[in-house]
Formats: C-alpha cells, structure tokens, sequence
C-alpha cells in the first residue's frame, strides 16, 4: 500500500474524488515555499466532515494553489464530544493549551472568564491558526471549534442539557480522577480547568452544587493551568474516550 | 491554623528546628530584589529529604540571605519511584518536558539518545533550575534528579533489576494505556518516550521483545514527545500512582 502523503492541510472545501481545492497565500506558501512541494506532489486533505483525501498539486504559485483530490484514504469517522473549557493564560501557555488539547482530541474550545482571570481577551483568531496546525500534524480528522470567550456565568445559564462537566477541583474537594472517570457515565463531556490563581470560593461552591458537575482532582502537588488540562484530557481519553481501543498502526522507519 | 508560607524554596542544606540556612546569590536576589521579601519574612524551605520547613529571614543582602529555621510544616512522605527516560527535543520543548515532569511527580529525569535524535547535547544545568522552580512551585518536597544523557544501548545495558519499563509505542504496537497500567505491578517504574521523529523500527524491535518492558499506545492520534509524556505520566499518576489516594486540601480564596 502507498505512504499516505507527509504533507496535510486543513481546507473548509468540499472533499470528492474529482474536487478542485483552491488554496489561500498562507497554505500555498507553506506548500510550495517551505515545503518545497512542487507540481504533481501529494498531499492529503481533510475539512472535518468528508474524511481524508489524497490530492496533488495541479497548480502552484506564490499567492495561490490548487490541489485536485482524487482518492479517499480514510472516511470521516466518530469522533469524541469532548469540551475543554478553560480560563485564558498568558500567550505561550495558551497557545501550548490550544495545541495539546487538539492533539488530545477536543470537540470545543471555549475561553471563560471566571473572578481570578487575569487576562482580560482572548486571540480567537491565534487560537484557530494553532489547532488547524496541531490537527494537521496529528493527523486527526477534524479541527477544534473555538468558541468566543463567555462569563462563567453566562456559560452555566446555557447549560446543554444532558452534558457532563468534569471540574478540576483545586480546592481538594474531588475524587481522585482515574475514580471518578470509571463510574462516568458514556456521552457528551466537557471539562472545566480554572485559571492560575484558582477559582474563587463563591465559583467553587456554586459550581460543586451543580447536578451535572463531577468534581475530580489531580494529585498532592498543584498543577499549573496548561498541566492540569494536559494532564485530565489525556486520562479522559485514556480511561473514557477513544484511547481505550487499540491504536492504529502508524509507519515507522529504518 | 497560620497558611503555609507563600514564599518556597529548594534548598541543598539539612533542615531542623534552629538551623541556619545561607541562601546563594540568586535565591537572594529572587528573595529579597524580585518577590520585595524583607527580614522577618516567612519562606517554606524543602531539601528533598527533611521534610517542608517555616523559616524566616534573619539577614537580607543583594548578594546573600540568612534564613532562619523554625518548625516543621510537613513531614518527608514517600514519593513514587518514577523514572522519565526521553529523547533530547528542541529547546523550548525540553523545558517544557522538565517543567511538566516535575510536577508530574517524576524521581528521576533521563536524557536518552536514539537513532533519530536530532539533538546531540543536552544543557543539563538548565534542566536542574527549570526542575528546582517548578519543584519550587507545585509544593513538591523534592526536586527530580537530572542524570547525564545516554545512548539507548547504555541504559539497557545497565538496566535495573525489578524496573518496569513503559514504553510509548509509537508504532501501533502497544496495548491502550488505562489497560496495560491497570495490570501493571506496583513497584519501580520508568517511562520511556522517543524522538520526534520516533523510534527507529529496530530499536522498536528491541524495546518490545525486553522481558521488563510494557508497550503502550496513546490512541489514534500522533502526539508530539512533550504531549505523550505530559499524557502518560498523568495516565500512569491518576491509574498507579499518587493520585489514587484523595487529594489533601489546598487553600483557595474567595
């Protein structure tokens, strides 16, 4: 069986056998200036719905490319339902957030503001650029959909109903986390991670009452921001979500 | 009861009620110039062996500080036998390996080369600092020892009787991670994470065929080596280690 092809690209296009994928400046400077990709090279697409394709370089220029797709080379499959939600930090540890967290498998990223958040925006746009990339080059199918930052309180009055909500509990009120993850029920989850300074006390209460919340905790040493969505995502995946069926092979060279 | 001090710091010396702790010139600068402590200040010593201590500060200078010990704060507990074993990465990356590792409870820190290690050196003093202040800051009572790098074949060469190995099977080869460490014995443990590029296929061969050695996948995603060993130190902390027992309480304010 053929390599699957090393370059991949994130495009919002339609995915067909047949389909012309025009590419903007960003992704046909990547292609064909850093990656050096020239006419005729392959690549594989994906857009999050039509699985993933391999396409060639029918066209390149400076500003622009186009790509025609030609065979499927995975379909779209189920992937988790899976939120982090998580109180924006300092630049290089959010951008280290949006990019594990799309590595580890996250539906939804979406920035809140709770009393201790020191931060006061957020870079949506910065935050979208890093998980198209972190997607890429992890192979998944799909791209995390960042969210437009909320209010803690804005968030929980708009409850989804039926979504669980894992709260990392810094105040040592939690199960340990492996506990709590085994008695979990199957189906839509999000995880809460506060910022660096903690949630205040009113927050945590409030929060520890909800019907929906499943308070956890991570340990006897106090985990930074950016550690402890790591850290709960990866034992969510492996103890609830899709970690827990054998891996698929991945090529290894000589 | 008074909150611990907020100031922390490592610190080589013994630790006893009366001692005299000589701070060097950059802990005194951290000290007295960058957190604007003054004497009389309280400061929570560890050394990795005397427990968690109060001490005060008795002489303050630019260049040098004197604490003063008073009474103990906590007591040495055990601390899980966790070796990390990974392959030098880029710099940014390896400090961030450093960082999360110490928080994540790790005793020890192995630099290992393999094949397609792309760094040829590693700046061990910088990974000890980076070791010390995250030690300093997530309340561990010890600080990861740094070991000098090896070749792959010099580690298993002069492997440990009774260690486990955990290997992070890149390949497709291992079984889910929650599984595997669910049957895994209590006892000396490392964890053993490759290159960005991965593992050579023939040290891959050999790795999995060690009597010691456990492979584990990480789901149907490619990690980068900073994220698997983020994710598997947390999966193997919440499964197997000291995160099974109920969190102790951390102080958070309103």
């Amino acid at each position: 069986m053929d390599q699957p092809p090393k370059l991949r690209l994130y495009t919002s296009a339609p995915l067909a056998a047949g389909a012309a994928v025009p590419l903007e400046a960003e992704q046909a400077h990547y292609l064909c200036n850093v990656m050096r990709a020239a006419i005729g090279s392959a690549v594989a697409l994906f857009n999050g719905r039509d699985g993933e394709w391999r396409a060639t370089i029918a066209e390149a220029g400076k500003k622009k490319a186009l790509l025609a797709v030609e065979s499927q080379l995975r379909p779209q499959g189920m992937e988790p339902d899976l939120w982090l939600i998580f109180a924006p930090v300092k630049r290089a540890r959010i951008d280290f957030i949006a990019e594990k967290a799309t590595e580890l498998g996250v539906s939804v990223l979406q920035p809140v503001f709770t009393k201790h958040t020191v931060m006061s925006r957020v870079n949506d746009d910065r935050l979208r650029s890093i998980a198209i990339e972190a997607a890429e080059q992890c192979e998944r199918l799909s791209v995390p959909e960042v969210r437009d930052p909320l209010s803690l309180d804005a968030l929980l009055a708009d409850w989804p109903e039926g979504r669980r909500l894992i709260l990392l509990d810094e105040g040592g009120g939690g199960r340990p986390i492996a506990e709590a993850l085994d008695d979990l029920p199957a189906g839509p989850t999000a995880l809460l991670v506060g910022p660096e300074g903690g949630f205040a006390k009113t927050e945590l209460d409030a929060l520890r009452a909800l019907s929906f919340a499943v308070p956890v905790g991570l340990g006897p040493r106090i985990l930074r921001a950016d550690t402890a969505v790591v850290a709960a995502l990866s034992c969510y995946q492996a103890i609830c979500g899709d970690w827990c069926r054998a891996p698929r092979s991945h090529s290894s060279t000589n």
